[in-house]
C-alpha cells in the first residue's frame, strides 16, 4: 500500500528497541482520511470473506476497526485488557504475554458480544511478536465463532508472529510488511508475503 | 437525542454505584450507525465553531472521536493515561483523580499533537464528574490551544462534571442528559440543559 509507505517513510521514527513510532498518523494521532484508505483496502483484500463482526483490542486498533468497520457494516468489539487472570463467568478471557512491555495480562470481552454464528475479523495496528493477535485469536475460538482472518496494518516480517499465525493456516493480511529498519539506515520493506513465496524487497 | 435514549433505555443496564453499562453499543461493542448518528449530530451542533483538531481519551472515546472526525475533516489525539507523574519534555501532562475507578493517574499527549494554533473539540462517550474531560481542557490550555467545547455522548447531570466545566464558560453538548437512575425505577432522561435554565423530566 504506497500511500502507507509514504507516510512511514515520511514520518515514522525508528527507537532503539525494534520500535517504529508512527503516533503521529496511526494510533495517538489518527489522520481519519488514512484510516478512511487502510477500512478500504481491508474490506477489498476481504470481499470474499463472510464478517459479522471485527475484533480488536484496547486502545490503537479501536479507531482503525472503528473505521474499518463502516465498510464491513458491522459491529465492533475491543478486548479489554486485564492485570488479574481472575475473570467472571459473563466474560471470555485469553492469557497474553507482551514482549515489547514485559507484561503478562488477560484480555477479556463479553460473552454476549461474540456469538457461535458469527464470523470474526481480527484488526490491529501493529503485528511483531504476535501475542496480542493471539489472544484475539484464543477469544474466537472461544466463543465457538469463525475466523475470517486478520487484518493488520503493519507488519513487521523480522519478528515471528505473522509467520506462527500463517503456520496455523490463520488468513493474515497485512498492508506493509516491514523487513528491517534501524535508525542509521532507515526502513526497509518486503512486498506481502505468503508463507512458501520468497520475499522480494521493494523499498 | 431520540435515537440514543431509546438505545439507552433498551440495552442500558444499570449497575450498582451509579454506574451505567451502555457496552453493548457505544463503547466495548460499537454500533458503528449509531456512531454515525452521534459524529453528525456533534457537527450539527458544532458547526459554527471552528475546529482543526478533535481530542479524547483512551479507550472508550476513541471509537466514536474518530467516527465523529469525519464530519469535521480533522485528525483526532487521544491522551494516554499513565501512572506515573513523571512524563518526558516532549509530552503535555495533566493530572486526573477518578472518582470511580479511585485511582489517580496523568493523561498525556505529546507535544508535537496539539497546536498554539489549534482550535480543539474535546470528545467522550461519558461525563459525571467531569475528572477526564478536566484533564483533556488542562491539556488543551498546556499547548496553548483555544479550546472549541465539549461534546458528550450522556451526561450524568446527577453527578457535578457538566455543572463545573459550564460554570468555567466551557461549552458542553451532550446528547443525552440522564437525570437519575436506579435498577429498580430505571433512567430518567432530562432536557439538554443551559446553566440558567430549568431542567424538564421528558422521559
Amino acid at each position: 500500500m504506497r500511500i502507507l509507505k509514504d507516510r512511514i517513510l515520511a514520518e515514522g521514527r525508528v527507537l532503539p528497541g525494534n520500535i517504529l513510532n508512527v503516533g503521529s498518523f496511526l494510533n495517538q494521532q489518527a489522520d481519519i482520511d488514512l484510516y478512511n484508505e487502510i477500512g478500504r483496502e481491508f474490506a477489498r483484500r476481504f470481499s470474499g470473506e463472510r464478517v459479522s463482526r471485527i475484533l480488536t483490542i484496547e486502545a490503537s486498533g479501536i479507531g482503525i476497526a472503528c473505521i474499518t468497520a463502516q465498510y464491513f457494516k458491522v459491529p465492533v468489539v475491543f478486548a479489554r485488557k486485564f492485570r488479574t487472570k481472575t475473570i467472571g463467568n459473563d466474560l471470555y478471557g485469553a492469557e497474553v504475554s507482551s514482549y515489547t512491555h514485559g507484561v503478562d495480562y488477560t484480555v477479556v470481552v463479553p460473552r454476549s458480544y461474540i456469538k457461535r454464528e458469527d464470523s470474526v475479523l481480527l484488526i490491529d495496528d501493529f503485528l511483531a511478536n504476535g501475542c496480542a493477535l493471539e489472544g484475539l485469536v484464543s477469544l474466537t475460538r472461544a466463543a465457538g465463532a469463525r475466523l475470517a482472518g486478520a487484518g493488520v496494518v503493519i507488519e513487521k516480517g523480522f519478528q515471528p508472529g505473522g509467520r506462527r499465525l500463517r503456520e496455523r493456516n490463520i488468513r493474515v493480511e497485512s498492508l506493509v510488511v516491514i523487513g528491517g529498519m534501524d535508525a542509521e539506515t532507515g526502513i526497509r520493506f518486503l512486498d506481502p508475503v505468503q508463507p512458501t513465496e520468497a520475499r522480494t524487497v521493494i523499498r
